[in-house]
C-alpha cells in the first residue's frame, strides 16, 4: 500500500487551505464572523487579540476572497465583514475541528451547537457527498493521475 | 438573533482544537502521517520543513496526544510515530480542509482522493450524526445553558 505522494507540499488542497485560512487566530475570527460578529469592535471584544494581529487577519481574508469588507457608514466610515460564498462553505470544516477539540480536548461541548431542523446537539460527522456513507482514512485511497488509474 | 458569546475564547471547542493542531505545519504533518509516512525522514522528505520546527510540532503533538512515539529499532535507536485515537478521529476535518482548499484555492483535487467502498472521488459533507441531514450554518444555533433553554 503506497501512500507517498511526488510532489511537494505546497501542491496539495490541504496546503492551499492553509496557507489561507491556516492561523490560529484566522479560524477563531472566522468562527465570529459566523456567529454574527461581524465588525471589527465586536470580533475585538469577543477574542481579545491584539487589535495589529486582527487587522491583519482579516487583510489576508479579504485578499484571500474568505470575506468582503464591506462600508456600513460614511461618517465616520465603519466596515463590517461578511461572509463570501468561499468563506461560508469553511463551515464544515469549523465545525468539525471545534467538535474534536469540545470531545478530545475539552471533553465538553463548549459552546453547544445545537442542529436546528432535528433539534439534537450537532455531532458532525464527514460523509461522502456521493453515496451517503461516513468516510475514514481506511475507506479512501490517494489516486495517482497518469500510474495508471483503476485500482 | 444573538450569537454573541459571554465567554472568552480558550473555553470553546474550537480554540481547544487550534490550540493542539492550530499550526500550519502541524496539520500537514499528521496528513503525512495518516499517509503512511510515519517517520521522521519520510515526513521531512515530504514537507522539506526545517527539522527544529518538524521536532517541535511532533513533540507538541506527541504531548497533545494525538500521536505516539514509538521506538522501532534499538541500534540505532529510532522512532516513529502512530495516531492515537484521538488522532484518527481527526480525519474528518482534514478531509473537509482539504477539499475546500482544492475547490476555492488550487480550483483541482490535488492530490485525488477516493472513496473507496464508492469509488467517486471523495467530496466529503459535514452531516449531522443524529439525523443524517447536511450541517449548514443557517440551520444550526448555539445553545447557552441556563438561559432558558427551548426555543
Amino acid at each position: 500500500m503506497s501512500r507517498q505522494r511526488d510532489h511537494g507540499p505546497m501542491n496539495n488542497g490541504l496546503a492551499a487551505a492553509l496557507s489561507v485560512v491556516g492561523d490560529w487566530w484566522t479560524l477563531l475570527i472566522l468562527r465570529e464572523i459566523f456567529r454574527g460578529n461581524v465588525r471589527f469592535e465586536h470580533i475585538n471584544n469577543q477574542l481579545r487579540v491584539a487589535r495589529n494581529i486582527q487587522t491583519d487577519r482579516l487583510t489576508r481574508l479579504v485578499s484571500g476572497g474568505v470575506v468582503e469588507k464591506i462600508r456600513y457608514s460614511d461618517k465616520p466610515e465603519r466596515f463590517e465583514y461578511r461572509l463570501t460564498d468561499m468563506g461560508r462553505d469553511l463551515y464544515g470544516a469549523i465545525i468539525m475541528l471545534k467538535a474534536w477539540g469540545d470531545t478530545w480536548v475539552l471533553g465538553t461541548p463548549t459552546p453547544l451547537i445545537v442542529h436546528t431542523s432535528c433539534g439534537n446537539p450537532v455531532a458532525p460527522v464527514a460523509t461522502c457527498g456521493h453515496c451517503g456513507n461516513g468516510l475514514t482514512f481506511d475507506d479512501t485511497h490517494d489516486s495517482h493521475p497518469g500510474s495508471g488509474a483503476g485500482e
